[in-house]
C-alpha cells in the first residue's frame, strides 16, 4: 500500500462542495484513490483518499492550504497520514478470544497499528502478551475510581488513540466516557439493542431467539447504546445451550470487533448523532 | 412425497423413551423416514414421521394402541396424516408481499395446505385473491370488538387450523390470543425483540443498527412477545433510507413467514415455554 | 422520489476527472445525490445522480453542453432520466416464481419499469399475466431458429430495453447475444462458475456441497459466462433431497434476479471486461 | 460436559434398526443425550451420545455386548469415549492465521484435543508453536517423497489420529492420501468445487464473483475434491483488490476449518461415497 492521506469531511450540505474539494486536490495533481460521499439530515459527510506522492507538498501544508476552503464550507475535518500508525491501548479481563484475533492480525500486519500496551484487571494474560513483546499493565479494581484514573493515566502516557474494550467487562465512569468520546470502541456480545447489560447470551437462550449476534460500538455515557459500527449474526437451534451460544459468540464477537476496529482505524467511520456512518 | 404420519410426543425425561416409541413402530413394521429428538428441562420432545403405507392399520387404529404407551409415559402427544391438508386463514391489510408469496407457494404447491379463504380490513387485495378462487372476506374494522368476533367466526366456519397473519396490522384482543393459542402465527417485521411494536423500520433507522430483521412467531397476550419460531437478517448500511429497510425488509418478511409456516404445517414445532423446538 | 439524471461515466484515469465532472455540474447548480467512483486497470468509472430541477436545462441541454468535457477526456458516457421508464420484456417457461416476483415488484411500484409484454414457450402463464394487463406472447420452440427471430421481432417491436430470462430454460442463439449485448440478463440457478448448464442441483446434490446459491448475469456467447451482477447463497445439509434443493433455490434465484434486475434499471451496473461494477 | 460414549452406525436400510440400538440401550439403563438419524441411497446412518455413567460398565464391555447387535445388522460401527482426546497432528507453512485460530481454541479448551506436534516445512513459526509447550517440527521439502515419508513417520509415533492441513499448500502424495483416508483434513481457500488447485482468490477475482468461500474437506487422491464437510461464503465488491479477497478469506478459512474439525472431533461426521452426513 502505497502511503496516502485520507480526509474526512463533515459540513452542511449545498451545493459546489465535492467541486470544491475535488478541484483543490485536482490543481495540486493530488491523485485520489477512493472517494465516498453521504448526505444525512441537511449534513454532508465525504471521505477522500489521496496518494501522498502525488502531492506537491506533504500533510502539514496541505492543512494550511485547505483550511480556508473549510472554513468558507464551515467543514469539521481531518486529515490523517497513513504512514502515522493509530495507537490502541487494548483493555482486557481474562476472556482472550479477541485479544489473541487483535494480536494475530497486529503482528501480521494485517491491522496496521501501534499497541503501546495491553491493560488488564488479571494477570491472567500477560505471558502471552509479553510473548509479542508489548508492555502488560495489571490494574487492580478494587478502588474502581482509582483504577480507571490509573487507566487513563496509562492510555495518556502511551498516548493512546484509541482505548479497545476487548471483552474488559467493566463499565466505565461517566467521565471517563466523556473525556474520550469517540476513541472507546467496545464490543458487546449481544445484536444491539437486543439484550443489553450482563449475561447477554443467557438472555437470548430465554427469549429463544433464532440468531445471536454481536455489536461494535463507541462508548458513550449510556451503557450499549453508543453509536454502532458493526454489527453481525448467526443461526442458533433450539439445540444449543448458553455454553454453546457463548461458544459461537465468540466467533461473532471477534470477527465483528476486528472489522469494526478496522475501519475505525482507517478512517472510515464519520458519527452523526446517534449514528455512524462508515465508508467501506 | 408418499403418505406418512407425523407422530409429535412431548413427555417427562427418562431411560427408554425412544426405545419405547420405536420399539413400538417397528413391531408394526413401521418404517421411519425422519426422527428428531430434543430434551430441554427434564422434558423430552420428540418428532418421527412414520410412512403410511409400512404400517398394517390406519392413523385411528394407530392412535389407539398408542395411547397405551403414551399414558405410560405421560405423553402429550398428535398423529398427523399428511394426507389431511392444514386450512390455514390468512388475514391481510393492505400490504400484500407476504400474502403473494404465500398464494404462489399454495398455487404451485409448494405448500400443502388448504386457504379456505382471505381476510382483510380493506378491498384493495379482493380482486388478486379471487382470481386465485379463494373467498375474500372484507371486514370492517371501526368496531374492532365485533370485527374481531366477526373474524373468529369466519375462521371457525371455515374449519380453520392456523390464523396467519400476514401484515395485518392490527392487534388482537387477548381474548382471541387465547382462545387460539398456539395457532395464530405472525410476521413481525423486526429482529425480536428488538423494536416491538409500531414502525420498527423507523425505530432501527434511528438506532442506527447494520442490520435489520423479521421474526415469525405465535401469538400471545403480550405484543410481540410469543414464542420465536424463525428468524432471519439482512446487512444494510448508512447510505440506506427508511424507504429502502422497509422494501428490503419485505424480502426478509415473506421468506421468514414462509419457513415458519412450513415448520408449523409440517409438525416441525413444539412449544416449551415461551421457547419453540423446531424439528428441521 | 424526485426526479433526477444518472450520469454514468468510464474513461481512462488521470487526475482531475472527478473535479472536472463535479465542477461541471456545480457550474450549472447541480445538485448531486448520490456519488460513486471505482478504478480498476487504470479504467475510471463514476456514477453520479443529479436531482432533476436543480439544473436550469433538460437532459438533452445537460448532454449537448457536457459532449465536449466528455470527449476531452475521452469518455464513455451516458444520461438516464428516471422519469424515462427502462422496458423490461420477460421470457420465461413453466417456472413462475422469478415471474411472480417481478410482477408483484412492478404492481406494487417497487421497480419502477414498463414491461410491454412477457414472452413464454408454454401456455401455462398466460391467465395470470394478463390478469396483470401485461400482454403475454406465445412463441413456438419447435423451430428454434425462426422462435428466436420472432423473439427478438417482439422485442424490437415493443421497443424493449431490456430482456430478463426469468428461468427461461433455453439457451439463445449467438447472435442474439451479441446483439443485444449488456441487456439480456439471465438468472443462474447455481453459485457460478460452480454447475454450469443443466441441472445444477443435481449437480451440486451430487458434489455434496454445503450451501447452494444462484447467480444473476449478462448473457454472452459462451454459456452462463458473461459478466456476474449478483450471487448469493444459503446452506443447505445432508438431510435434504435434489427436491429440497430446488425448494429452497427458488427463494434464492427470486431475490438474485430481483436485486441484480434493479441494480442495472437503476444503472448502477457498468461493464469492466467480463466483470461488473455495481455502484450500490 | 459430562463424559458420554458417542456411537456411529452405518447399515443397508431396513425396519426396526433404531428400535434395536436404543433398546439395547435402555435395556442396560444407557441415558441418550443426543440423537441423530440419516437414510440415503438405502444406507441407513445413525449417531448416539449416551451418558458414561448411566451405564451399568465400560466402553469394552459396551462393544462386546453389542457387536452381536451389529453384526445382525451389518453395521459398520464404532463407539468414541469423550474421555480420550483425538490427537491432531498439524500441518502449516508460513501462514498462521488458521494455526493461531487453533492453538487458541485448543488452549482455551474449546476444542478438546491433544495436538502431540505441528509440522512445517518452514522455520517462521516455531516461537509460536513453542511458547504453547507444544513440539514444533521441521521437515524439509527439498525431496518430496523423503519429506512425506517423514511427516508419515512423525505423525505415527506421536499416535496422530487426524491430520490437519491448516494452509500447509503442499500437495499429499496419493500414497499418503490412501493410508489416512478419511484422517486428514484440509481447509481449501475456495467455495468448491469452484476454484480448485492454485491462487483460488486470484481466480474468484479475474471471474468477478460477488461472493467468497471455503471448503473443509477430507483429502483423497483427486486433488480438491474429497467429501466437503463444511463451507461458507462472504460477500465482496467490485472494490475489493486480490489482497482484500485474501484478508477477508482468512476469516472464512479459520471458521470454517475449526467449525468442520469440531464435526469430526466430535465424530458427527460420517462419509456417504463422496459426501458427508454431519450430525450437528
Amino acid at each position: 500500500m502505497t502511503r496516502h492521506y485520507t480526509l474526512t469531511i463533515s459540513c452542511p450540505d449545498r451545493v459546489g462542495i465535492i467541486a470544491a474539494v475535488t478541484g483543490f486536490i485536482a490543481e495540486h495533481s493530488g491523485f485520489i484513490v477512493e472517494a465516498s460521499y453521504h448526505t444525512e439530515e441537511e449534513q454532508f459527510f465525504m471521505r477522500q483518499e489521496i496518494r501522498a506522492d502525488s502531492l506537491p507538498f506533504d500533510a502539514d501544508e496541505f492543512c494550511r492550504r485547505f483550511s480556508w476552503l473549510a472554513s468558507e464550507f464551515s467543514m469539521d475535518w481531518k486529515l490523517a497520514d497513513s504512514a502515522q500508525n493509530k495507537r490502541l491501548v487494548i483493555l482486557v479481563s481474562r476472556q482472550d478470544h479477541c485479544l489473541d484475533d487483535l494480536l494475530h492480525r497486529w503482528r501480521t500486519k494485517e491491522l496496521q497499528v501501534d499497541i503501546p500496551c495491553v491493560i488488564s484487571n488479571h494477570e491472567d494474560l500477560r505471558s502471552f502478551v509479553e510473548w509479542h513483546g508489548i508492555p502488560f499493565i495489571h490494574v487492580d479494581m478494587q478502588d474502581k475510581a482509582a483504577a480507571f484514573e490509573k487507566i487513563a493515566g496509562h492510555f495518556d502516557e502511551h498516548r493512546g488513540d484509541t482505548m479497545v474494550l476487548a471483552r474488559f467487562m467493566q463499565i466505565l465512569p461517566s467521565s471517563l466516557c466523556q473525556r474520550y468520546l469517540g476513541r472507546i470502541i467496545n464490543i458487546h456480545h449481544s445484536f444491539l439493542p437486543s439484550f443489553v447489560g450482563a449475561k447477554p447470551y443467557h438472555q437470548a437462550y430465554l427469549r429463544g431467539v433464532k440468531l445471536i449476534g454481536a455489536t461494535c460500538h463507541y462508548v458513550t455515557d449510556e451503557l450499549d447504546a453508543g453509536p454502532i459500527i458493526e454489527q453481525d449474526t448467526m443461526r442458533i437451534d433450539h439445540g444449543d445451550t448458553v455454553d454453546d451460544l457463548v461458544r459461537y459468540g465468540r466467533d461473532i464477537e471477534k470477527t465483528v470487533l476486528a472489522r469494526g476496529l478496522r475501519y475505525h482505524v482507517e478512517d472510515r467511520v464519520l458519527v452523526c448523532g446517534n449514528k455512524t456512518i462508515v465508508f467501506k
